[in-house]
């Protein structure tokens, strides 16, 4: 029965949470609830990077701090210790004498990791911990995964047809997918750190990858271009979203990149790896960088390939047009040197969404022996 | 409110109707309830081909017939009107004196097609018709298709990864979908008339196309096979379940094919297509002369090319795996001859479903000016 209330009231803090999405990053989302005698008396959630936590704002909005004294407060994320932007959120609950906190899941950041909890329970407050971790963990994966791995968490958005294909054989495929597909994409680009593209499918499809079809800010746009062979009038290069080209360390001096520069778009260098350029060191300098914890690219197939190949993207969202184009369309995929079908690359699929005729699979790899 | 009534009882009917799957082809599956005041007083389906119609069963289990004469007949398909295996029963309704009777949908079928209405009508019972129409004919569709056009209703069933791959480069497939999916292309089977492979996969494969993971009855097996490069000891010649080879008019007469009669296995002679036997000739030929109303094709890429040019499937049932095999697999489909994206072969997608960890998408054709 316990667990049951804790649950219910986590799951608040999970709704809360989640109206971060797009305005905290780098920071995680975090939604917070205080409960006294089984009643909500104060709720909040972190709700812009820079401004205060979710527990300050909670504890803010309860309005006797006499009545926190024999209240609960529930929170998704390990509260911080640590001195940040703002101070440490243990300390305050210390402070203002709640007697129990409930916990989602720990903080991996290395100045946290389970000093929050600590600092609590030196103090005397009774912490629960672990109740819908797995729900906590997923909707912070990316600041779990950036703060673990120093890498970001990588999704991989293909538009493809039933037949797996992106494209008809003379490489035509703009507007596969419905409207109503394109709205997600656009949903899911408000709430990412950066969309990232290359210069061959930003050619062919012209696109400018910024969000129109919904409320939202744009996230940071990255285009992969070795040769520097976009366009400076590409529909990427606008003022409206920041571009940052990304391209090989011997085309940073050119005069080329001089004229992007003078667009306001940046430039990285990064070095080559087989055919292209080394993509992942390309995410652990937008990680290292530009602090970017979620990338959605949108690519074709063969970037799509190389991704899966090195085993840098951790979750696939598939739209799947009613529509078959035949086997000489476009892979979605590039060959990933799978020689039997007991190699396959494998996924888990989530319960499938339709998007009014599309259908939309999302599914998290399964890398195995995963670093 | 009375339509919400007719609703729920012709529900009921095509909930009965369907306990016929697979025993009542080539009739269609028809289910009746029959009720007085609201309530429920008697109900029947069509068991099995050749014993009585669901309305005789309905009729036979209200146990005082003076009932009938204040009573409501449901039943999804309109009654006979024409001597078959068993009398009309749209004179049976008459004689009984049931005086109102409601159709789900008309019966296709040239010695019906509206005279079992007209001829209750003119006995003075009210018909009320098209109630859940849609649904009533959905449930016979290969009923009404194989009457209304003389070919059998085509379904291909393809097992695929989610990057429209049915094997590895080296041609390597079995076992591409799950145990849970596999179960439910048996269960196809059982309710399904005849299963439709080529040569080419049913060497590949090895499989049996029986019914072995559920209930039901061995569907008839038919393997299109041009130069009979079968062998006489493969799976699908065994004595379980009856197995019709489609060959070339030149191989009937040779000795290969005595080969094959010895061991019980039919044979059928069509003319050539292209590369291949002509498949549209191969539908007619089941429809005609197997009474095959039903046809579930399960095959690779190629055939399943085939029948989307010709436009020969009416629906697909796609069972997507969990898994990528990459741009150098086997494609599920074969060159549709689709040049730019506004020509791709459509569909309706119906919600998904999964089976264990397997997708399943259902689609219908959009034939546009279908024949």
């Amino acid at each position: 029965m316990e667990m049951q209330e804790h649950r219910r009231w986590m799951a608040r803090c999970i709704e809360l949470a989640r109206k971060g999405a797009g305005s905290v990053s780098p920071n995680p989302m975090v939604g917070s609830v205080i409960v006294r005698n089984g009643e909500l008396i104060g709720n909040g959630y972190h709700e812009r990077y820079g401004e205060p936590h979710a527990e300050v704002n909670a504890i803010r909005s309860v309005g006797d701090p006499e009545l926190l004294k024999d209240a609960t407060l529930y929170v998704n994320l390990e509260p911080c210790s640590h001195y940040g932007k703002t101070p440490p959120c243990s300390d305050l609950i210390v402070r203002m004498g709640i007697p129990r906190v409930v916990v989602g899941c720990l903080d991996p950041h290395e100045k946290v990791a389970g000093k929050g909890i600590a600092r609590m329970r030196a103090a005397g407050i009774d912490v629960v911990t672990g109740v819908m971790e797995a729900e906590s963990m997923e909707l912070n994966e990316a600041f779990i995964k950036s703060h673990t791995l120093q890498q970001p968490f990588v999704t991989l958005k293909i538009a493809q047809t039933l037949d797996g294909r992106t494209a008809v054989a003379s490489g035509e495929s703009r507007w596969i997918t419905s409207e109503e597909s394109r709205r997600e994409v656009h949903r899911l680009r408000a709430v990412t750190d950066a969309v990232l593209t290359t210069s061959r499918t930003a050619i062919a499809d012209n696109a400018a990858l910024t969000v129109r079809l919904c409320e939202g800010r744009n996230p940071m746009r990255v285009v992969l271009d070795r040769r520097l062979s976009l366009s400076p009038d590409h529909a990427l290069c606008g003022a409206e979203a920041s571009t940052l080209i990304v391209t090989s360390h011997a085309m940073l001096g050119t005069p080329r990149a001089a004229v992007f520069k003078d667009k306001g778009v940046m430039l990285e260098g990064v070095g080559l790896a087989g055919a292209g350029l080394d993509v992942r060191q390309v995410f652990s300098m937008l990680h290292d960088r530009y602090s970017v914890l979620s990338v959605m690219v949108e690519c074709g197939g063969v970037l799509a390939g190389e991704l899966v190949r090195q085993r840098l993207v951790d979750r696939l969202l598939c739209f799947i047009a009613p529509k078959l184009f035949g086997g000489d369309g476009l892979p979605s995929f590039g060959a990933l040197g799978v020689t039997s079908p007991g190699d396959a690359v494998g996924l888990n699929f989530s319960e499938p969404r339709m998007f009014g005729p599309d259908l939309c699979v999302e599914g998290r790899f399964v890398w195995g022996d995963q670093a």
